[in-house]
């Protein structure tokens, strides 16, 4: 099978396409929009989890499971949630098969189920509904719980990792008994997946809120960060919503506060999802494959002897022991790929293609002088270093990679972020040199659909940290107090 | 809200529905037969996942993930395996809801699937089609795959953690050149399940072979551990599955072998669930709560102060700091239950109900005296101790309770098996003194059918190190090798 794909100038969709694939990351599975996350890639998701879940413990939240399916009348109790998932919802309608007596399976029409099920496409409305028997008082509050679940929405035009009908996620939901406290623990979550984002992913975010438009259906307030991939494009990274009283007043969620009053409970979710794993690759990676940022890398290092004899190759081995024995001390991963079966220039293309951060070749002339090759994933520089101190060298090496990584992805994003003061300017950067565009606006949905439909650029967040400068609308010439962030987006 | 849950002996049916309810494991939600699994509950399940995600890893496997929605046509290939699902599946016929303009939400039926999904009871149907791509030849194999994930299957009637519809659980996919192979993996598997059972969930268990009546649907041979609860009644713990090449031929799924011919694969699947929190439970508790094997439980150590003065407080709080950063160097993970709005007495039934292993109380005469009360609870033996080597104490006692919980199950284990040489004696048994009942069997599918409409006892497992010994049916007369493990289960 050749490895070669498709450079990202001649067609970037397609290289994406072709390096998931090829990578061994995932593919599509014979159900419509759904993929299958192979071993490789989902090594990758575990990473994630673990890194997330421990981030998520740390700021005092625990994981809970809560069923996969919801009744539809439960779906239809918070008007504006609905509406933005109904239209892309599995309905389980039947909970039966059955042998026609023509050796046909068919559905069991005696089997329909009183009320249909909605596979869940996030689940505020099972959680609330169960809330309301955890929540008497005060006592009971805050509720902090996080899930690690499948979820399905029935997107028409699925892409691997990016948009497909199920993905994996993480969703958490928590429960407050004031309003503060809960924008508070939206901020924090936006926070911690900021964090994770750039600390572990080596990818640089905005942080900000969305627009009305683009807000999570039944949220008050979506907090977001959004990244920048490597066309131009935005992808939105994560999200954090402060859903103010919306479904503890749909599935009547009350407590009694300290005072003695009863009010309803306030409420955030917050995910992230699979998705992350298309942001990382179309961050960092290149026409020879993955780019992985070491701190997620499921190998890290890998070790290919070249030899001719196998006594040439037993010198090797000893070598190869001891550098094992001291990478597993420092809880570095790695491959030794002695496999007999292929070629030392194969083997360099398949873990180039794999986006393992460090590589070490080690030929009999390199034995001789006490010397291995040392080549790194990112910028392809290879040099000969001394066996001696080899371990230490490449523990550094893993470190500067992941900032180095990070500080590229910076500079793309600085380079390919811009302000803009017209419409005119504003529709020839989106054509000509794609990126984040800063811009004023006037602050209503009319505007922002408008251009949508005319650019297909959005409004992607208003940033958190920009200052206050007064400017006019490019699109209305209407005054606005602040730039926002435009993209297209993923 | 009252704590006290009904003994075992009034009703150890409800005492189970009670305890798992009352100490917040786990609780029915509004979807007929789908738990919710509280954060108690599901860090329970954490802990077990970890650890045997470890052992998967240490014995060659990776994790990786396969759609939920398995396509009806699929699931009909392979004839046993779709005879055993087809009654209790959940079925998805549409993709989208829509407003019926009456303010109503109802299912778009424009939205029909051509072919109806079945949401995955188990994944070999899916899981098999996917393998089709992904082996050509003998280097390709073996494929070593686990998936954790969540299923569905329609049951009728439910029990937490025991029988529900849907549950969470892992299972492992693997695929092979040789049918030894083969069977040394589903064999390897069913020994990693019983290294867990019993030395994490400190609960003995029978390694078997199922019969055919019992065997997985689609298997040539079931491996299998039983265990037995407290009430006599049997438990199987786990799976693993000899599949030989039903489902290779099913989805045509073939390798080309070092010696160039072409065979189908070999296969294997075995799996465990949230079902062992259910025997966990069933296993160790008792009246006053939860015993929880030291090894898996969330909290393993709770203090608590008692006072009547902050000073007093204060005073037990330095000394609840050094205490905690002790248990933490240890790992050692603890709850400092210092809320002010419950009372000791309250505390103590609290976290007995939830099963927490050792219990800490500390009041001022302890303060003075440098001792504090240390309870266990598995016997709920109490004993005053030196506050010097606590927590090396503690530690000890730990791994002595994980131990000493073991050795109880394993003696009512040995209490309560019996060998029976007639029909009558058999009834007789399992009326009087439900358990384990080795008895010769004919090897008839016929005679194990009647015996079990006749006393509802099935062959759990025919025990994998059962003497040779010959012997009649206690049911036909006619001639047995060996006896087999007979119990009424769940």
């Amino acid at each position: 099978m050749s490895k070669g794909i498709t450079s990202r100038n001649s067609d970037y969709s397609q290289w994406y396409n072709e390096l998931v694939t090829k990578a061994d990351l995932a593919e599509h599975s014979a159900v419509r929009g759904c993929m299958v996350i192979k071993p490789y890639g989902y090594a990758i998701w575990e990473k994630m989890q673990a890194t997330l879940d421990k981030m998520f413990k740390d700021t005092g939240h625990s994981n809970a499971y809560f069923p996969l399916f919801i009744p539809k009348s439960f779906f239809s109790k918070e008007a504006s949630h609905v509406e933005g998932f109904a239209t892309e919802c599995a309905v389980v309608t039947h909970y039966r098969l059955k042998n026609d007596g023509n050796g046909n399976i068919v559905v069991d029409e005696e089997a329909k189920l009183e009320e249909e099920l909605i596979v869940r496409p996030t689940s505020e409305t099972i959680i609330w509904n169960t809330y309301k028997g955890w929540v008497q008082s005060y006592r009971d509050l805050p509720i902090l719980v996080n899930q690690w679940a499948n979820v399905v929405r029935w997107e028409m035009r699925t892409r691997l990792f990016l948009r497909t009908a199920e993905f994996l996620w993480q969703e958490g939901h928590t429960a407050h008994a004031t309003q503060q406290e809960a924008v508070e623990e939206s901020e924090r979550m936006m926070n911690v997946y900021a964090d994770f984002v750039e600390n572990w992913l080596a990818l640089p975010v905005v942080k900000g809120v969305k627009t009305e438009n683009e807000r999570f259906a039944g949220a008050v307030n979506t907090y977001c960060i959004e990244a920048l991939m490597q066309d131009g494009k935005a992808l939105q990274a994560g999200t954090s919503h402060f859903l103010g009283q919306n479904f503890a007043k749909a599935f009547d969620v009350k407590f009694t506060s300290k005072e003695g009053k009863l009010d309803y409970v306030w409420a955030t979710s917050w995910g992230v999802s699979t998705r992350l794993i298309g942001a990382l690759i179309m961050a960092h990676s290149d026409d020879a494959g993955l780019v992985l940022p070491p701190k997620l890398a499921p190998i890290q290092v890998v070790i290919v002897p070249i030899y001719k004899t196998d006594e040439e190759k037993a010198k090797i081995d000893i070598l190869a022991d001891t550098l094992i024995a001291e990478l597993k001390q420092k809880g570095i991963s790695y491959k030794y790929d002695d496999r007999d079966t292929q070629r030392p220039g194969f083997k360099f293309a398949e873990w180039e293609l794999k986006g393992v951060p460090v590589r070490i070749a080690v030929g009999s002339r390199d034995m001789e002088q006490g010397t291995v090759e040392l080549a790194r994933r990112d910028t392809q520089n290879k040099e000969t270093v001394s066996q001696v101190g080899l371990v230490d060298r490449i523990a550094a090496l893993l470190e500067e990679m992941q900032q180095s990584i990070y500080n590229k992805a910076l500079a793309f994003r600085t380079e390919n972020t811009v302000e803009v003061n017209s419409y005119d300017e504003f529709k020839r950067i989106l054509d000509e040199k794609p990126g984040f565009v800063l811009a004023h606006w006037d602050g209503t949905s009319e505007t922002e659909k408008r251009v949508k439909d005319e650019t297909k650029a959005t409004i992607r967040c208003i940033p958190l940290d920009s200052k206050e400068e007064p400017g006019i609308c490019i699109f209305t010439g209407k005054p606005s107090k602040q730039r926002v962030l435009f993209a297209r987006a993923y």
